[in-house]
């Protein structure tokens, strides 16, 4: 059997990928006296005179809201909430699995920003963290922003923030193999959603002093009179060189191509075109902007995709356990940009000799967590 | 050390009481690709194009939101959703334990009927059933209105709805004890709000004819102006004999007395006037309205509280579980009133032979919950 056919066989058998289970044994009578009535009163009333206890005496302080509206899912787009469910349940298990984070899916029956942010207010109160997962762009923004200032727990969009973090952690180490300087580097983002916005500006924080971003139209420059909120902040964070046109007229000495966009949009002879040692990640799912042998053959020193498939898996899977474990943890009410620098310097050292097919450790080691765990509390 | 005391240490030791685990293996990298990306793409696109998959794929078929907005907890009244929380907590566990049904508490901070309404509505998606809990009237009644009739999903107030099948199935027990027919008894229910107005409506459809509530101010009949709408129904539905003033000038030859309300309502001298083999449900929590041993010396019959420590504990733990199985695994989109009276007769009949100490079954009796849940099946 296929991939596709197991992971539905899998889904059918288990109705699902998650449960809800007691942590407390429920077998004798007396049990049921104390984590029911009459003895749960007793917490109860410690967190109505002092609301801080919650987090001593409930599931709060170990507990995240995955929320979605389904409206852009992997790559199959606005497939709606019902339908985004068994991503929301996976990144559940993986935040069980690989941090220890109790994590419950929050699908929304709405697509309306304003309507998104009220929910997820008024469901705030039993969880300690949000984890904002596959919101289309640029209303994404807008909900964190608002979620943020409304909110004294942490908020965190993973298809954004977890991308970037993962981003540059990979090419921290990918620099390391060819030996060159993020603010020496020439570099294109191709993809202008959620993922490229957030890696954009955690590159920038990171020292990238030439960043030129594309969407399906072309580079983001200052001449552009059809860009969004969002994309017009870009144009003045970026391209100090102000390129304009397509990207395969843009591509020429580019150290490094980072692609959240469409299959396709890099070609071999562009790849030839970045010259020594470019580095290509090439994230578009299910089906890379160009598939990493074409990269390869056509000179590119360092390749990275989405896939499990391929060396080098650029995954959000290995950030947002740890992160969030940090978060809790902690206890922090926000979310800064020093924790993802922290979390991505974290996780690039969890490697300790990169290679060319070597840039990110194995996905599987479950010290990596702990890490970034550790790094996100460090920079409170 | 105390029950309160323990159930503190309790909490605090596991940070609440439940956690969310997964229901498939995560060990090797294959894992990842079934219960995750990519694998994880197919049951995606099954239920975008058929949404009625979610069922098949997802934890939708087995989860159940505890929804709560805090104002009506226990018998701590409005303490608001962060100290509500525990008890939320408490049902979660019970619902997995008894029944094997995934519970989520879903605490609210809103107490606006609207809001609430809509929250529930939005965060629907993920959920096979909603039960709402510790809402206080009437704004209660409004709330399950408004869901029931937005909602494609089964939606039951368990402090109505539970509490009403528990009381039922223990007066059916207690009616047998004494050898009387419901239809020919004289009922007195002290209380009009959540828990009383649904035991009243319940105890008609099996037949009660005679019944007369009593709210703080006395009976309510058609000559009160002080009414609200739920109990302006219920002066249209109760009352025949025209009873006015206070509960103690009309207990005289009652035979059952229904205490949904507060300690001390009904007194030693009352349970006198109540006459030969007195049924008294003193359920007021966590002090009853009279002490059972109290009403057993003024000549009670049979006398049930909702206390663990005394026999005889009217406890909705005996029925939400089974009732929401029943619910799930019928995927039913309504709750309707045969439901609620078929729970109630099945649990009656899991007493073989009723006593004045045994009108209920023994709560850790795990036979129970599939019983309530056929009988919930049956009436469909």
């Amino acid at each position: 059997m296929t991939i596709p056919e197991r992971s539905l066989e899998l889904h059918e058998k288990h109705h699902g990928k998650i449960e809800v289970v007691s942590k407390v044994p429920l077998e004798a009578r007396e049990d049921l006296s104390l984590a029911y009535t009459p003895g749960v009163a007793e917490p109860c009333l410690r967190i109505a005179k002092n609301p801080a206890d919650v987090y001593r005496y409930t599931l709060k302080s170990n507990t995240v809201a995955i929320v979605s509206d389904g409206s852009a899912v992997l790559g199959l787009g606005n497939i709606g909430p019902l339908a985004a469910i068994p991503v929301m349940e996976g990144k559940a298990a993986l935040f069980k699995q690989f941090a220890g984070v109790d994590a419950f899916p929050i699908v929304l029956d709405t697509q309306d920003v304003d309507e998104i942010v009220e929910t997820a207010v008024r469901v705030a109160p039993v969880f300690g963290g949000i984890n904002l997962e596959d919101i289309a762009a640029p209303r994404c923004f807008e909900i964190e922003e608002k979620l943020r200032a409304r909110l004294n727990i942490p908020v965190f969009h993973d298809d954004q923030h977890g991308t970037a973090v993962v981003v540059l952690a990979a090419l921290f180490n990918a620099l390391k193999v060819v030996g060159k300087e993020l603010s020496q580097t020439k570099i294109v983002v191709s993809g202008a959603g959620a993922a490229g916005t957030a890696v954009v500006k955690l590159l920038l924080l990171a020292g990238a002093q030439d960043i030129t971003v594309f969407d399906s139209r072309g580079a983001l420059h200052s001449g552009r009179i059809d860009l969004n909120s969002s994309k017009q902040e870009l144009v003045r964070l970026t391209n100090p060189r102000g390129v304009s046109g397509e990207l395969k007229n843009a591509i020429n000495g580019v150290d490094i191509f980072i692609g959240v966009s469409q299959p396709g949009v890099l070609t071999g002879t562009m790849v030839q075109a970045m010259g020594r040692d470019a580095i290509v990640f090439a994230m578009a799912n299910p089906t890379p902007e160009i598939m990493p042998d074409e990269a390869k053959k056509a000179g590119a020193a360092v390749v990275a995709t989405g896939r499990s498939d391929f060396p080098n898996q650029v995954n959000n899977a290995f950030i947002f356990p740890g992160f969030f474990r940090g978060l809790l943890d902690a206890r922090v009410s926000k979310v800064t940009e020093e924790m993802k620098l922290a979390a991505a310097r974290a996780l690039a050292e969890c490697v300790d000799k990169p290679t060319t097919e070597l840039i990110l450790p194995d996905i599987l080691d479950k010290t990596i967590s702990p890490k970034i765990a550790s790094a996100v509390r460090s920079v409170l």
